[in-house]
């Protein structure tokens, strides 16, 4: 321990600093109404003022405030008789109570055209998002019966449109299928899934109601970016599987893999299959193109993939194409969601599975609803509370993996539908629930015949909207860092695995945030001529050194993790600075501006008290800029036991310092 | 991926903000040489600057400069003659051509006279590391022999005394433990160990030759402060064992099962061990506090473990104590090191084992060298290369675990003596490694009736110097949060283990560093009074709130993690301005102070750009204020896009902004 205390032991110093300074000093710090040096060089200086003291409990309460509570949840209540508070509590907990009472003919005019519209997609992608995650089905339907239902009441968006979604279906069947095989034991493989649905939806709660949904915002926009896109590649490559009717498929997920697959097996692909699946894929795309171009034909790409699977199973019911290597998903059992309460697995072979496949889908999902939430609330102007809004998915998915549903959360593209049908409120999610109602009970056995192409076709079409090139050509542009990141999720997804490339992107996000602490910017300061301020020397041309001064400007927190790095730094620099300006003026003072230091720690003490020892022992003299609160309050506490740094060391501004170092410079020279 | 286009999308903006703005503006972007709306006002506006343009590539080699080559290493080979360069490069490599040249007989004297009071200590700490590490004792002595040899080589610290330390042993012995039972064991158990320094010397010059050094930063000194204290307490714990003489001890570590084994084996309590332990305790123990009292009395401390030894040894001998239930060391072997590379083991059963535990005890090894030498070396002022230093120490450790050497470094305690007995270079390390093959080779029988029991009181005494309190107490005093990580660091070493009570102290240290950006500071600014001056209203009670503005500083890069909760908190500031100054002035202007963000991504790029827009939407107008280098540089890319930001709301001071602002409120108002 002898290099921590070597940190904070040694004399008061300030010995060569005195040489070049007879006056004030020492008589300013002990006596504030004494007049100062700067003082009698005839200016006006500022003192650096400390906070006012607070308790450390009071400090921890602001802290956890605003880490835990930043949008004030509490701020309505204030004030308010109990009984307010209370209906407002309630009104917190149930969205619905909100807006039902208002709730009229023409919002419901709307609101049925828009559910209807997100029905019609919600039905064909319920059954293909499904098989993506190798479940039976009439899964997907369940989960777009039960949840949208929870959510109208529980959510407080008015757009978002829930059910199953591509990118947690395919997490979701490809974590579990690594443990247990959906053919071999398709019971347990569904307990698994509804398992991992009920953790999922614990995470999403848990999260909202610790107030932890700041976590979500580590997957940042160049991740999800690249994240997305790949597994809309990945998503899209394991259709290849029904769109070339192959019956030996891989069950790996990378590209390789995948595609050695295809072409081994090129004796199974079915001329039929493939050309009906080309035929739709057209169809849907070209539907899609056109939304897209005319935003008003919405309907067209909504209405489609119903359309497809219509005309598709009508196809194969005339042609008798089942006959012709044409796979079909068979018989449909009709009925609603059964309990499944007693389907949910405990026991400790499978606990660390379903949690983990919890864990990751359910914050997938969650950062999916939350940022479609966020979206359109801003696109109508209305507020949506993350961390309620996670409690309500949460939930949505306990009950949903209680009524044989799978993990579901607001999809992207349908929400995008709901909101250019017009929908008004969740009512438009009650619509969608009560047709899917209607099919599961009564429609079930026209999906007999519906080809699995068909089902592929319409997954692709959807999935292709998650590749954004525009935005991934934004990011180049703004900032070559996020688009690494971004081609690190890509890559990894495409050619590791989705959780690994998903792992790789958070990693080297939250590696660059922490370099950006390690290595903090630092910037050389020059004067603005003729003014008094101070600014980049390399991003103001006009901006001048001062003579006989260096000024530094540190960016970033000081502690631990750059303090090593900051001495080095500037010790080198202070060198440099030394050797070139002996050629012209003599180097006197270090000047470091801390106004962009947000905060310190006992090792930036240890190495701001280091730094001025070490530029005493060179005959310099160091002086602080505007510290601010909290790292003022630390140099109080560290002069309370060494008196390094004294108030004639510490000013408000760098025009101030300057002024009043030159002043002293000249008095104390011929 | 509606969300993310959505941040981009939109019109122009700008609706709101011109109708109190009649002048300028748009114009002033275009064409720079145009009057300004301020200078209409009458006021000298300066423009915010954009650095030159520069290449991606050249930006990229200065950040992995500063990344990896803070200290420019390469600084003085430039411009010199290509044999200087080869010259320089090998003495770079092998420091002790840098001194052997200039060696002269007085400071050879110095050196002998510390170079023998180190090896005074050395040998019996050597023989009781080895021990703690479940090691025989004489690999103890060979660790004392090679390793500082070749670190006089390559070494650059002058004061650095190595050889095993306590707290590797101890991380060594109990990783090992959990694998493999050194009693039933012993030959396997000291491959594993072998290998393990081979996988340590090999993390710490990879850490070197990468020039990663910096990893071992997150290391900070709260937690090593709690670190070590619990290690301390956990080695002294594990002497207990020696101290009562039990035979039966627990092979755990924490607290709890060892003061349970302690108090269940009460009968195996043995009351001549514990007499001779208690008095050579209380003798080393009075030693080390007259060495510390009287500095110029190191000699005694230094002395008293060999003293120690003598004693007890002759006192066993000529009372025959063990015969008396004095368990002593035994035979030991005369002889140097053997070597030992036929004794690494790379089979894929342990390759995990030894790596990891190679990684945690080097990392450790290193922090501690590293830290004794940066230590001395500020001390005696000369330089130490943190990346050479690695190399060196690593390749130290290479060695070593190629002649029967366990993982070794510069001690705190033994360095410390070292440097006050006056030595002058690492010439002390090869009088010291000298002093040790002398006892190797001829005196080991002596060792033969040394008591065990003296042994753990050497180890106490040593380890107990660990335990820093006054350290304990400034951080205390200087940061609550740096003290809770100390005190996680000491209970989880001391009731968990020792390799996840650092774990979590890392982690809590790092987390906290990134807290300090997802939760950044952002403080409301005031004027001071006669000034042009704007600082925190809390920290400067005369600070003035202006009229119909709100100024904002944010004091953090602004990026995916916290971008999200700017823009909440922001929102409510203004939400709950608007509302306080309805009551007098109505608010006009909201203004955000970016001197203090070094860095932005194209979340916070996104971020800007909603907030504008919510803040027109209000009515109000939003303005900037000195953004740095790179911020600037993104503002005016997302300009190319969007064109959101143009010149009359980028400004390079409050102040210029508060005195152009209110002009224009002026102007436009009657």
């Amino acid at each position: 321990m002898v290099g921590m205390r070597g940190a904070y032991g040694g004399g008061g110093g300030y010995s060569n600093g005195n040489e070049s300074r007879p006056l004030g000093g020492a008589a300013a710090a002990a006596a504030p109404m004494t007049t100062t040096s700067a003082e009698i060089a005839g200016m006006a200086v500022h003192k650096v003022a400390t906070p006012p003291p607070q308790s450390t409990a009071s400090k921890m309460k602001a802290r956890v405030k605003e880490t835990f509570f930043p949008d004030d949840p509490f701020r309505a209540f204030k004030g308010q008789p109990l009984g307010t508070q209370w209906l407002m509590a309630v009104k917190y907990l149930f969205p619905i109570l909100d807006w039902v009472p208002g709730y009229s003919f023409s919002l419901f005019k709307s609101d049925l055209v828009s559910g209807l519209t997100i029905a019609s997609l919600a039905i064909p992608q319920g059954i293909s998002y499904a098989k993506l995650a190798s479940l039976p089905p009439i899964i997907g339907l369940y989960s777009s019966f039960v949840p949208p239902m929870v959510y109208a009441v529980l959510g407080s968006s008015r757009d978002l449109a829930v059910g199953p979604v591509s990118i947690a279906s395919l997490v979701m069947g490809s974590m579990l299928r690594d443990a247990v095989s959906p053919t071999a034991e398709p019971l347990l493989f569904l307990q698994l899934a509804f398992t991992s649905t009920f953790f999922a939806g614990l995470v999403q709660a848990s999260l909202g109601i610790l107030r932890l949904g700041f976590i979500i915002d580590f997957l940042s926009k160049a991740t999800l970016v690249g994240f997305m896109a790949g597994a809309a590649i990945i998503v899209s490559l394991q259709q290849l599987k029904a769109l070339l009717g192959i019956v030996h498929f891989t069950t790996e997920m990378g590209l390789v893999p995948v595609m050695a697959s295809v072409f081994h097996h090129t004796k199974e692909w079915s001329w039929q299959t493939i050309l009906m699946g080309v035929c739709f894929l057209a169809f849907l795309l070209t539907a899609r193109h056109v939304s897209m171009r005319w935003p008003r034909l919405f309907w067209v790409s909504a209405c489609a993939p119903l359309a497809s699977v219509i005309i598709s199973t009508l196809l194969v019911f005339l042609f008798k194409a089942q006959n012709h290597g044409i796979s079909i998903i068979g018989q449909l059992k009709c009925g609603l969601n059964r309990p499944s309460w007693d389907k949910l697995i405990f026991d400790t072979t499978y606990l660390g599975l379903t949690m983990k496949t919890g864990l990751i889908t359910g914050i997938l999902s969650l950062t999916e609803g939350i940022a479609v939430g966020r979206t359109f609330a801003s696109l109508k102007d209305y507020q949506v509370d993350g961390n309620k809004e996670m409690m309500a998915i949460g939930l949505m998915n306990v009950v949903g993996s209680c009524t044989s549903c799978y993990v579901t959360t607001g999809a992207f593209s349908r929400s995008a539908v709901n909101h250019n049908a017009g929908c008004k409120t969740a009512m438009s999610n009650v619509v969608m629930a009560l047709t899917v109602m209607v099919t599961l009970l009564f429609l079930m056995p026209l999906f007999v015949y519906t080809p699995n192409v068909v089902l592929g076709a319409i997954i692709i079409a959807a999935v292709i909207g998650l590749i954004d090139a525009p935005a991934v050509y934004q990011i180049w542009k703004m900032d070559k860092m996020d688009f690494l990141v971004c081609v690190c999720a890509f890559a990894g997804v495409i050619f590791i695995s989705v959780q690994e490339g998903l792992a790789i992107a958070v990693g080297l996000s939250v590696f660059r945030v922490l370099m950006q602490i390690t290595r903090p910017k630092m910037i050389i300061q020059g004067n603005i001529k003729g003014t008094d301020i101070y600014r980049d020397l390399h991003q103001y041309k006009e901006a001048q050194r001062v003579p006989g001064m260096l000024i530094l400007a540190i960016e970033a927190p000081i502690n631990f993790a750059n303090s090593n790095y900051l001495n080095e730094r500037i010790k080198r620099w202070i060198e440099e600075e030394s050797s070139a300006h002996n050629k012209q003026t003599e180097l006197h003072f270090i000047i470091l501006d801390l106004s962009a230091v947000p905060a310190i720690d006992t090792s930036g003490i240890a190495l701001l008290i280091d730094i001025k020892k070490a530029i005493e022992k060179r005959g310099l003299e160091l002086v602080l800029v505007n510290p601010t609160g909290e790292v003022m309050e630390k140099i109080q506490r560290a002069n309370e036991a060494l008196n390094q740094f004294r108030s004639n060391c510490l000013y408000l501004t760098t025009g101030e310092a300057v002024a009043s170092l030159s002043a002293l410079a000249k008095m104390t020279k011929p």
